[in-house]
């Protein structure tokens, strides 16, 4: 590419909504790219509002001080700027300056064709996880157990002749009653006590989430998230116009110091946390730290949407109990689980444990979103759930992966360069690996697939534009002799890049 | 209930969103409900905010306005305002008035419990439809047909034995390819001609809606929809925050003038239209509104939600072509159905029909939203579309509810009082029931589900309150040696409330 960038982007933290700096705004032009320069700031202007980045009063930094951030002239600014009020985004207001607008014709946002978006994030892994010759370190979630398969056929056959004629109907949004009952029993075993209408049935975790997210967060409200975190929550805040706030996320949790201000200065009343062997990182939180973080919830009235993937998945380390574990009925902690990350991958079924003062509003939210879950497979998930074959396929599933990660941990300590940091987390799926200081990786994706290896890059772990230099690599996927392959192709592609690391090319937009 | 009303209520129209008037707000207190005045306007305008009818920037009536127009003291309305500002719901700003806030702590609406919220409408259905002795009119889709439960458990026994290893994974969010075919197949024979990759599977029409409502509507843009409309729309637009925008149906379609307005005065370009056997009036939209409707959505760049849950079911009158079927593929014409209507109740499947520009967003919020649908029931229901059964099932279904049709609709005409309108569409599972002017229905659905039978109230259908006299009478579930007994009781729990006419009752809430 021959482009010329001109980086405005650096970490802000979070600023107060209605004073946006031209940093916040974080752009970065690229000439000679084919696309007009004001073009670019009002594209990416409109992407930010549609992302919830930019809410409704937010004032635009003024036309001379953007212009001069970014090296152009303030006619390409004030033109940009324009286009935006004429589309009815922004206004004008007496006094000066130009603001996010209120309410009013925000459908310019879904007029033009999107042809130009960025690929999303799930067709690029899918379409790389099944490109031939390539090894994806890309899947967060374990392979098909032969027998667990066997068994879910017989579970599928009982299901068709008992349940199915009771299945050709519209079910209450709660779910079947069967199932909420073999999930009231596991959570048992996990020190988790939920009242049988507290189980809400979900179609998988990215519901439980995107339920919880789109109930209780309003447009322009804040939410706390750790700093990264799993791109699928991150996804359903942005689509919930949420004002993403992000807490440092340390080796033993969120950085409760930076938590507290959010919840005291932004007054943040929505928690999102991933306690357990957390995606990406798999750092796992404290119970130091989660009892902390309940105080803090119950002191501030906030909720605690707790997602936790896969904790039976643990290698090494002793069980750390759930938040909701540790919390009382009355407790506003929302419990989010699928059944996905261990137990039968695909099938698009998961829960949310809810607590009674929530829990009509989250229902109402299910109906509205897909009335209920799909009846049939919620009668073989709970046959499945009932033939308690799961401790051994368990103990299996930690044997198998305990000994990869073990294996990819390994390969990537022994292969990659010095100042390369590996995570080796307690249990899970990932590992989680940073580059050295100063390293560019913004074409390391591109560069890696072509080299015949997979990753997630770090940066869509972020609510905010980020110069993440950490890649996800997951292992869920990957046969014992793919590892150290895979791994190879990869430590060579970071070698060339740091050795390439005089001549810089541009950083991708956000 | 020993209560005096002091109706507020009217029905406004729409408004512009900066000068609502306190009628706007719609407000009716009741006395002596062991709840203080003050307190229900809060909770109103609270509540009033929370499904997206008041947006931020909208200005509330001034405090003595607002206490002239329901007859209370201005301390009252000034406490309430007081309350809603401490909670950060509303702003004073200088130079007066009261203002919904832009974005800041709308967490409050979340906060408290909302034990005292009105029950769910879908909670309420399914009680009731089970409730032993009432006979209830409120199943809008058919009954199991024997048949087509032996076909699906061939077709769910063919993909338990063939294809059950492969749905162990994650899929892409557009839907199993083979299913995909089947539905292109199936749509051809309705004049509808979808590419593979634009047709979309969802987790049922209803998910289709929302998806769509939430990734084209930005909070507080306009949208325009039919008076009445489907719930589960109203539902999803109403939790996308949209302003919600009605156009009153005539005999065949909306009102294309009032339509027209609402395109160029409030710059709606989202519309939301369920064109054949409308849910919830029946009304099918004749050929040349529809494509009156194509060509005022293409000069004015609106998308259009076509919502057509069962053409099929046609028992008298000519088929008229859906609205995609007169676009062409630039068109900004969404296309939503579910198989549950027709073929296969309860099994959550249903489609999205996308244009190309608008394709990468819709697969963005499936992604963001449950990831993919469940990939089993998907090859299942390929292999029972492939089978092309379907004719004859449909024959057989369009005999069956015919007949049931009419029944319904001469009982309804022989045994309700004069000045009852009851209407009869050319297809679909249910009637509507208007009755005469001034019957007080507020009390007409306890008093009928006391009686024994069950219909869905009008008022549900309405985006802003309403005084809906209407009555949905669906007739799906119910057995033809129900119907006369329903009817009956249906019919003579109307003359009572007639009778009674002089001894009103006070309206509910809204």
């Amino acid at each position: 590419m021959a482009a010329l960038a001109r980086k405005g982007a650096k970490k802000t933290g979070q600023k107060r909504p209605r004073a946006i700096g031209a940093e916040r705004l974080s752009l970065t032009l690229t000439e000679n790219s084919g696309r007009a320069l004001f073009a670019q700031i009002r594209e990416h202007v409109r992407d930010l509002i549609a992302r919830g980045l930019l809410v409704p009063g937010m004032r635009l930094p003024p036309v001379r001080a953007l212009a001069r951030q970014l090296g152009v002239n303030q006619i390409t600014v004030a033109r940009a700027y324009r286009e935006l009020a004429d589309s009815g985004l922004i206004e004008g207001r007496r006094g000066g300056g130009s603001f996010i607008r209120a309410s009013g014709n925000h459908s310019a946002l879904s007029g033009p064709p999107d042809a130009t978006a960025p690929p999303l994030l799930a067709e690029r892994l899918f379409e790389l996880a099944r490109a031939p010759g390539v090894i994806a370190f890309t899947s967060n979630y374990p392979e098909v157990d032969e027998a667990t398969v066997a068994e879910f056929r017989d579970c599928i056959s009982f299901a068709a002749s008992e349940k199915l004629d009771a299945c050709f109907r519209y079910d209450p949004p709660l779910g079947r009653p069967e199932l909420r009952r073999q999930i009231q029993i596991y959570l048992k075993d996990q020190a988790i006590d939920a009242g049988l209408d507290n189980v809400m049935v979900t179609s998988g975790a990215q519901q439980a989430i995107d339920l919880s997210v789109r109930t209780l967060v309003a447009p322009g409200s804040p939410v706390i998230v750790e700093q990264p975190a799993y791109y699928g929550a991150i996804n359903a805040l942005r689509s919930a116009h949420a004002r993403i706030l992000e807490v440092p996320l340390e080796h033993d949790g969120m950085n409760l110091e930076i938590l507290k201000r959010h919840l005291v200065r932004h007054q943040a009343r929505f928690i999102y946390t991933n306690p357990t062997f957390q995606n990406p990182t798999g750092v796992t939180t404290s119970e130091h730290k989660r009892r902390e973080l309940l105080t803090l919830a119950r002191q501030f009235g906030a909720v605690i949407l707790e997602d936790d993937h896969s904790p039976e998945l643990r290698f090494a380390g002793t069980a750390v109990p759930a938040i909701r574990a540790l919390a009382d009925e009355n407790d506003l902690v929302l419990y989010a689980r699928g059944f996905g990350k261990v137990f039968l991958p695909g099938l698009r079924l998961g829960y949310l444990i809810v607590p009674d003062s929530l829990r009509r509003k989250l229902l109402m939210a299910k109906a509205n979103t897909d009335l209920h879950s799909n009846s049939f497979m919620q009668e073989a998930a709970a046959r499945y759930l009932a033939g308690r074959s799961h401790p051994d396929l368990l103990e299996r599933l930690r044997d198998k992966y305990g000994a990869r990660q073990r294996l990819l941990y390994n390969s990537l300590v022994a292969g990659m360069p010095a100042g390369t940091t590996v995570s080796q987390p307690e249990g899970g799926l990932s590992v989680w690996l940073t580059l050295p200081e100063g390293a560019d990786v913004s074409e390391l994706y591109f560069r890696a697939v072509r080299r015949g290896v997979a990753f997630v890059s770090g940066e869509v772990f972020y609510g905010s534009p980020s110069d993440s230099r950490s890649l996800r690599v997951s292992f869920g996927l990957n046969r014992p002799e793919e590892l150290h392959e895979g791994v190879e192709r990869l430590c060579s592609v970071v070698k060339d890049l740091l050795n390439r690391r005089s001549a810089r090319t541009p950083a991708m937009m956000m």
